[in-house]
């Protein structure tokens, strides 16, 4: 029997998980679109499949929408209502609402909140965590450690690093010598986890505080297995149950597809006489474009194949299951570089996992597959011809604007215009939350972001097996 | 026992429930919010609620995304990303896809498509359109009228009438004269609808095509009682069973909200030097507002209260049950004219309408309540600070701003950055279907935004009752 959410608590649930036998193993597959809203969804969905296909997505039988909730770094007791994956994907990984920029840390006290890892191991569980983006980076960062600042990811990057302007980290009060656990590099390097995929080996190549090793060689005197390419890991997941680091590019993995010729989003350029006056003159905007494989994606291993090794050594290392998170990080970092065809095939990778996920859940029938994003992104579609085109004027957008021609030979254009920066904002529209059938009682029509942890919980500590 | 989605087809239901005798009236009341995507929900939420907060709406315990397809005008054998309220909302009344500015008409030939509200009267069902816009505006008229287009609202709107800029009206084929059905407005005046109730009283006050009457005179011929005041609503319907023809207002009925002192989002006004290089300078940002009174909205009814007079008048017409659209309007309308508080306002209508629904069906159980959007609006919740503060230099949005104060004391900062011109554009994204408990079983995860159509017909008339 499966308790739905809001009964017994999850102190009891912990100990009738202990008490009661294993019979049949239990998972939890959690998988992340960062800055994956219903825009940059249904941008996927226009090109992969046309308007009117439907993605593996959209096939899962449960659905619901999820608020994220953001405290206000400069006074904790009031929101702000635009977060960032560092504070949401800590809502998810420890039940806690904080402030921007943290990682599993408290936006008031600082103080450590315990990701859900921890007590899933502790419970017997096996865990992962996969990212294409490095493992170091937020939303991964928030399962496997405790930090106050999302920039502080290795120990270079600890006392006044330069982030960019005049922006520096600062996690002094987490240096080792401070009575800190160190950097997210180091943390990870310690952590319990069994599995840890994705980029940013330039985070583990530098020497760790008060330490002769670096952060990899720290991370291999623990016991991790370190794997740099794709076939390597596929070698050592069929020979060995060994605990696996894998880190196959420097920081963020490439992404799988770019615009042709890999131009980003434009700003339309309107004519002088158009600038004079709106209703005069004319725009160029620009050239449509396709969609076109990245020549920089070399042998990256996709999403699904890291994913498919993580499920493989995950079943080895627990007969009683295994919790894995696999984000898809360049949604958000290709939203963020006005770059729709970079969303798009990154997207695609998503949906490969799912249905790596889903191929998996068809033979191990105790498997709750999860499928959301951290918050929202900058992408909108909108018309390529103006629905005030009736006027006989120019028409277009501020900001920048990038035009695809879709497999189905029509027009999509989206914009870019959060602002006029170097990188665009996230947005703070609720985002999606959807389940396989094991989730039926578990995942509501609505919930808070932080009720994810709890859903995660009782599936996999409240069974009575 | 009720027919779950996609079984048999729609004419053995009419003839199902024509030969089986009906012991409870069964009742659909179908929601839309226009232009109420997630963006425009999450910002009534925060607004109304608070960030942690739940809207009436999130309290639907079923949830589906809409997939909204388009025809493109020109090749109708191609798609186009972006909607209007009168192809989406045909979708809805008819189950086709067409091309945008079509009511009820098909994108290619121009062919009547019958909306479900005649297929609903055949069946005896008693039928009401409720709106804040005006009764002829495209979501309403789809469910009443067949017309090439949108704006062809009165007698004087269907040949060469100017909508703006060098855009005119052409609705030639539709005249009387030239065997067609005539404007929106004489269409309502004919059809056999029970309840319209909203604005657009201008458009019944013209003399109607080949005739001595007006429009409204033509209405009360065909035996509509006509009201203009919330009172004479009421009193009408404590009084009789006639059918009724409400008209609270000329065009769009007054919203509820605006911000302090009426100001619509403005544009960032970047200093002298920061318009020579963005990391220079500063810009001043709109001032916080709050949203307060609309002092236009005067004695102008409810949308509730058109509802709870439109509910009780159906029930009263027949005992079979009723079918009821009720639109949101003004949630796109001020999103055009980027004005958050009318947007919220309009949605704080929608929730109130939603209570009555909700208690009406707590009291007539065989009730379905569908509440949906029909195309996604140009709001989009972005950080009040930006997540690139760090770096010192001034960040700021493209369009326009508005800075809301909420009542939790946060601000909730909103772009509208769509385009340039005096109206926003709509977006592509899909859109949330809820249910009440009644949708179980006909509201899937993920829909098309014609499978509405067909989830209507199957719970009013693939019943064995």
């Amino acid at each position: 029997m499966r308790l739905p959410i809001g009964l017994p608590k999850f102190t009891s649930f912990v100990l009738l998980a202990l008490l009661t036998p294993a019979t049949v193993a239990q998972n939890v597959i959690l998988i992340i679109g960062d800055g994956m809203d219903d825009q940059q969804i249904t941008m996927a969905r226009n090109y992969l499949h046309g308007a009117k296909g439907q993605l593996a997505l959209d096939t899962l039988p449960i659905r619901g929408a999820v608020q994220v909730v953001t405290l206000d770094h400069d006074d904790p007791s009031k929101v702000i209502y635009v977060a960032d994956s560092a504070n949401s994907a800590t809502a998810i990984a420890t039940g806690k609402i904080t402030s921007r920029g943290r990682i599993s840390t408290t936006a008031d006290t600082d103080s450590d909140l315990q990701p859900i890892t921890v007590d899933l191991k502790q419970a017997g569980y096996s865990v992962g965590i996969v990212t294409t983006a490095s493992v170091t980076d937020a939303t991964p960062a928030v399962f496997m450690a405790n930090v106050s600042q999302r920039f502080c990811e290795n120990p270079e990057m600890m006392v006044q690093a330069k982030i960019g302007g005049n922006w520096y980290a600062n996690c002094e009060d987490d240096l080792i010598a401070k009575g800190g656990k160190g950097s997210i590099s180091e943390q990870i390097a310690r952590s319990s986890v069994d599995v840890v995929l994705g980029g940013g080996s330039k985070h583990f190549a530098v020497q760790a505080e008060a330490s002769d090793l670096t952060v990899l060689e720290q991370a291999q005197a623990a016991g991790f297995s370190y794997v740099e390419s794709g076939e390597v890991l596929d070698q050592l997941v069929n020979s060995s149950d060994d605990r696996i680091l894998g880190l196959f590019s420097p920081s963020t993995m490439p992404v799988r597809w770019q615009a042709s010729g890999g131009v980003a989003a434009e700003e339309p350029e309107p004519s002088l006489l158009n600038q004079v006056h709106e209703y005069l003159g004319d725009v160029t905007l620009p050239t449509p474009v396709q969609c076109e494989p990245n020549p920089g994606y070399g042998n990256t291993p996709p999403l699904a194949r890291m994913t498919q090794a993580a499920i493989t050594q995950l079943s080895k290392r627990s007969s009683q299951g295994f919790f894995l998170m696999v984000e898809s990080a360049s949604i958000d970092k290709q939203s963020h570089a006005r770059r729709p065809c970079g969303q798009i095939g990154e997207l695609l990778q998503l949906e490969e996992t799912l249905q790596i996920a889903l191929n998996f859940a068809a033979n191990h029938g105790n498997t709750l597959i999860l499928v959301t994003a951290d918050h929202g992104q900058a992408a909108q579609i909108i018309p390529n011809n103006s629905l005030f085109n009736g006027y006989g004027i120019p028409v277009y957008t501020p900001g920048r604007l990038q035009r695809l021609i879709t497999p189905e030979g029509s027009i999509m254009a989206m914009n870019y215009a959060t602002n006029e920066f170097q990188a665009e904002e996230h947005t703070g529209v609720n985002i999606p939350l959807l389940a396989n059938e094991q989730g039926r009682g578990f995942v509501p029509s609505f919930l808070m972001q932080s009720d994810i942890y709890g859903i995660i919980k009782n599936y996999l500590l409240a069974e009575t097996r």
